[in-house]
């Protein structure tokens, strides 16, 4: 296990990031967001498709962001160099004839239930089918809170840990998501997964958390609760989570859920640089779905979480910066985060390979 | 040519930069500025002459110019150390004798038409006569708009390569400097001198840029123009132009200027550190000489555009820092550009001989 | 003597830093303060005892300052480890059972005078005899200025060279400590003690300096004074000073106060980083004790004079961090600053070779 993640500068290029949430990209609209060190541009032509290219004009490095949106085209606003959505230049002023090399790079994306999702590896090999369900944002039977976005000064992996470990609900969250300290005393049950792992975590028969406890109880649900946290982890660092509440000993855990409230939450942490990451968030879900103002309180709940997330994260991470040399101590609530950072591991040594197998080609 | 220019640590010794605006430093007044990445204290004695030595006492390294101004002399104010304008330190307070080796470096150091030119080589090589001709900055026959200046967060050849390239006009500055998009198409004329390069571009019959057509109008020229932009690109880093535009047809190419407005405008880009220039400018003209409503419209319309070509070029090193990888794509647009870093780069090359020769000498 | 003492990364382990007012930590408080380069926990267990240890929990790095305080131990807020007062950590949640090397490293900690002394070496080394005399900050019989902070964003060793150097007043101090610029040609005697140096700086006769003398008009002293600047520069970097204002040719230099007003400036330099530090500061007086008010301006002078010496410092490290090549040039006025470097570099050698020795055990 890396002591200081942030000295990592390596990104898997075999999965799929979040990149961005689908209005964030408007019609004749420039988005530069920078993934995995990577300054992407991403554009729609006339007809809505979505592209992402880099976003630096092949003549001298000028962002084609600043440049100007033209109808199925973009054009670098220095020195009008114009490039179409498969990334080549088709016009230098003052040129007959464009050499073949005017191009930049672009990159596979694909737009699913209101997440835009890129491919940082080579498009050719980019695969849709390994993007993982999150149907239930736009799925009619669900209902969702705003679309989330925060942004964290710190590497992906510190993120990761504290998703990774829902022990800290009861320090970090205990007047928002969390409750009594004896749900950080509750091991978590984690599976491998081929792409990442399967956490379990039932809590049965207790006071419900503050910030579902006014809306069980506007439901005529009170007393005490069984909750569960079942969510999958998946590279690169998606969160798709089933959580929910039904009234103590009503048999949720056995399946049966006619009495209990449901959320699919989907978060997504998508490195921006070594020292930062995008965090994209929403919680889906299956009971009062034709009320604004429950998204809305939700939401205000999440973001408020969130909020105390970043700071002690944050904290973190100066602390680590602080002091290369500080290894830090794993213990039984670690069993899901060392898991996944191995896994990160092995992905990057056979990506290493895989790479070195390629460039020693002839 | 070199790909991320801000990796460049060396600057020419043999050449003079302008350092300076003279009405910038006051009698009685101690101005500190950042040439070549050397702190520079400017000063005047008591009959007005000018000095330039490192800023920094050679006691412990406190500011000169946090010091105070003593008639001929300048005492830094930590420990009191008086110097004159020959760098020489001429007291030490509690000390009977000062020991010959208490003393800052100085600079040669010219004022020539209210620039202050310095050369930060050895002094007794500086040669007056290598300084440019930009007499008119107060020739009587042409009037001035207000002395400009700008800072830039860059490597000073981003900002040469966007003086060295008037495509940009028609991109950066459609509604100022440039004009139609036609203007980018038109190739300029490169020549080699021996300090640097000659450059002439030649627009005939075409309507005039917006910064100069409501001039044009008020003079009664209405309808097409021939417009010029021919000028020197010295080095280090100095445009002097002849710029004008005379009604379609009336002669200007061939000479005959009777019927047109000239400018000659004079720029400076001086290097501060390897991450940001001077940049100082003045547009003389041959017209409307006792209005200074016009030279204070020109000035306007100037630093609108000039604060144009900074946003494009301070986005621009922002890519260029993030990939030191990056490598240009050269295209016909920057045949001046290529050639003058070219050039750069021998001079730079026989400074460096010229430097292992005198070190080498016993 | 090193040219650039920001390059310095080590710090004496074998001494006792000031670390704070012990105000500043209050029962229930957690402190978190920088010291030579460890984030370092100051609290209070019930009894009211003090602790300090590093402020960065051993499980995966959290500060523990974000934590929680409970009675006698304190709380990690990211996960729940609990630690007690000698670092060990006695719960964490979930686990049965805590592994001895579950701990966070403790500092020797002494509250004497209302300064919090701490060691950064081994705590079984610590020896509290060694903490330097400041009784004069508790002592009924002198009237305390309010207890003083700064903070430098410069090495501690150019703070030093400030202190050891008081012919600066006639420069920096003119208006507030200083006076004539005689002050500065007096020559300082400088005597060598175990742990520093005593430095003597008697003033005869003159007229007083700003700061005193409205005081001393009030006491119905007019007329010239004799001065003196009596101290010890201790090892880290503590001031600790007699000086004062006594009528001219009274006798104070032989020995008779009893017309004199007198000063106990107790004041300790504290390196945060190797680019800045802490500095703590206090004027204990023997005369109008019974006036706060004099306290009020005194202090009022002591930061206004503060601030003029932090305004140059910080202007010195700025022209010394842009030249690392620089070389200072000693003269007279360095005796003092220069025997205080060689004296820090002597015990920084035999603290290298103490911990070879150490490190070399089998």
């Amino acid at each position: 296990m890396a002591t200081n993640p942030e000295a990592q500068p390596m990104y898997m290029d075999d999965c799929w990031y979040v990149a961005a949430w689908t209005h964030e990209i408007e019609p004749g609209q420039l988005l530069s967001r920078t993934i995995c060190g990577r300054r992407v541009l991403f554009w729609r032509d006339r007809a809505g498709r979505l592209f992402a290219m880099d976003d630096r004009c092949c003549h001298r490095g000028a962002p084609l962001s600043c440049g100007r949106h033209e109808g199925d085209t973009v054009r670098c606003m220095y020195h009008g160099f114009l490039y179409d959505g498969s990334g080549r230049c088709v016009e230098i002023p003052g040129h007959d004839r464009v050499p073949p090399k005017a191009q930049v790079r672009t990159y596979a994306v694909v737009e699913q239930h209101r997440w835009v999702w890129l491919w940082i590896g080579d498009a050719a090999e980019a695969e849709p089918a390994l993007i993982p369900d999150t149907h239930w944002l736009t799925d009619p039977e669900w209902a969702c809170t705003p679309p989330g976005y925060m942004h964290y000064e710190v590497n992906c992996q510190l993120v990761h840990d504290n998703l990774l470990d829902f022990s800290h609900l009861s320090y970090v969250h205990p007047n928002t998501l969390g409750g009594s300290e004896e749900y950080a005393q509750l091991r978590s049950k984690v599976d491998r997964l081929d792409n990442g792992l399967r956490i379990t975590r039932w809590f049965m028969d207790r006071p419900p958390p503050p910030f579902v406890a006014a809306l069980l109880e506007a439901k005529g649900m009170s007393g005490n609760v069984d909750r569960w946290n079942n969510y999958n982890f998946l590279l690169p660092g998606l969160l798709i989570m089933d959580s929910g509440f039904a009234p103590a000993g009503s048999g949720a855990e056995r399946g049966d859920r006619r009495a209990a409230i449901e959320f699919r939450h989907c978060q997504a942490v998508t490195p921006e640089t070594a020292d930062s990451c995008h965090y994209f968030f929403c919680q889906p879900r299956n009971f009062d779905r034709d009320k604004p103002e429950v998204s809305e309180r939700l939401y205000r709940s999440v973001v408020a979480a969130f909020e105390e997330d970043r700071a002690i994260i944050t904290a973190q991470a100066r602390c680590l910066r602080e002091d290369a040399d500080f290894v830090p101590m794993p213990c039984g609530l670690d069993l899901a985060l060392v898991q996944f950072r191995a896994l990160i591991d092995q992905r990057l040594a056979a990506q290493r390979e895989r790479h070195a197998r390629r460039d020693a080609r002839p």
